[in-house]
């Protein structure tokens, strides 16, 4: 039998929840499902695009005869959240996120979750350059790879259900436990925001140190445009994730500046092997990523 | 009167020269394009693309009665070619260039222009993922910058004339002092490179103390394959545009090191104000790059 569920609670209905709401409502694979969230307009929207049937301003008033609630708010805010609403989802309910971070936010969830309340760490890894439910997509979940990080706690059958949602969803899912999970992303993804957001800086930076009315990014061709897009992601919601995975990226940018120091001292060495074989690691490292 | 040239000699005829010399016969700014290069099958390809009427392996032979030469080989060769051929080449002959260093192998052209022989460097900035004539097409110029670099020594109607044929490829031509160029380029080009080789090799050395038989690069999303795009670039040239610009790039990579360093220290202090400060500063910064 297809997962079904009765009422879906979408809090936070941005690019992420307002995405999975477009697929709950367009497969039917729930009967209602309600955005949660601060502003008026934007959920005034997503129930024009077909996100959501309804909307609270209140979360309280949306979880009696809840199912499933996507927390899809920024980390930081997941305690506060479920000390709020959590005592009023009923046995058998089921909560899950969408979050950067697992680890710490999965213990933290669990240790929150009412008797007979279960939580499925879930972080689908979709595009998010765009924000709002104005973004939002049916297709943003398409061919994505979303991990589900289930613990010895996890119950199996919302464990099942959560992850049949994101394949309806059209997503390779995944688990995995959410502390590897936290490894994983702070190197292909929170150490590359941080890389990105420190080029940004270096070069304003360096701008500071440029001669006459030059300004540098009027001489940028696409390299540097790619390489910094993700330097336009939303500072909140970074400052959480370096800091949920603090201890990862600590190693991890230690070990980009060590490889930038490498590089460095074979430029000041003028090591013409050296220069050319950390770029050839690095040209061959890049060309396994399709 | 618009510009035309005899005979247009392009030494190395692979995306940049190749593209070049589909442009000056398309537009008939050129009786002869003659391609010089090493690989016959790539000179064969750039005969059939329409890159080059005719071709030879041994520069020498193509230079008499060449008005333009267009260098779009490796920087490093630039002294062993204008030391071998440069001598054939007659008055008022212009030798311009396309790479993307520009200060020192300015002044090492023009120490080896013979008397009469014009040398003007230039930079196209334009996409170069792809490499050999294969990849070349006539509107990889179209709205892209090409800078030239004049110093004091240049002539005049040379550097029209080459202006002129940058602006014909379709290209915004701007002019600008050498050294600066590579400051320029220098911030805006080779750092990024820097970083994107840099981060691959970090994540290399990441994948070796990540338990399990998990690949990292299995995980990344499009932030990633963005960020890391460039590092996919070619070993040769890179080792080269990195030695010669050295002392710029040593100047930003402790630019880059001490912003790093930076964020680092904000989060193992978790100074929440300090890194979402230092994110939305580059992201106002990556917001102007359009």
């Amino acid at each position: 039998m297809p997962i079904h569920f009765k009422q879906v609670t979408i809090v936070g209905v941005g690019l992420i929840g307002g995405s999975l709401g477009m697929i709950l409502k367009q497969q039917e694979l729930a009967d209602h499902v309600i955005g949660v969230g601060r502003t008026i307009e934007n959920l005034e929207l997503a129930i024009k695009l077909g996100a959501i049937d309804r909307y609270e301003q209140e979360p309280k008033l949306a979880m009696p005869g809840t199912d499933l609630v996507i927390l899809a708010t920024p980390i930081e805010s997941y305690a506060g959240h479920l000390k709020s609403w959590g005592g009023l989802l009923t046995e058998g309910a089921i909560v899950s996120d969408v979050g950067s971070v697992k680890g710490p936010l999965v213990e933290q969830a669990e240790s929150l979750m009412p008797p007979g309340v279960h939580f499925v760490g879930a972080h689908p890894i979709a595009g998010k350059e765009k924000s709002g439910a104005g973004a939002a997509s049916p297709d943003l979940y398409q061919n994505a790879l979303c991990l589900l990080t289930p613990t010895e706690n996890t119950d199996a059958e919302a464990l099942r259900k959560v992850q049949e949602m994101w394949e309806a969803a059209g997503s390779t899912v995944r688990s995995i436990d959410p502390f590897v999970h936290d490894w994983i992303l702070g190197a292909v993804s929170h150490l590359p925001h941080v890389a990105a957001f420190a080029l940004m800086n270096a070069l304003s930076e360096l701008q500071q140190h440029t001669k006459g009315d030059v300004d540098l990014l009027n001489f940028s061709g696409g390299g540097l445009r790619d390489t910094t897009r993700i330097a336009a992601s939303s500072p909140e919601m970074w400052r959480d994730i370096f800091l949920w995975n603090k201890d990862n990226l600590i190693v991890m940018i230690e070990a980009l500046e060590k490889q930038l120091g490498k590089m460095k001292s074979f430029i000041q060495q003028h090591d013409e092997a050296g220069i050319e074989h950390e770029i050839a690691k690095a040209r061959e490292a890049r060309q396994r990523l399709k």
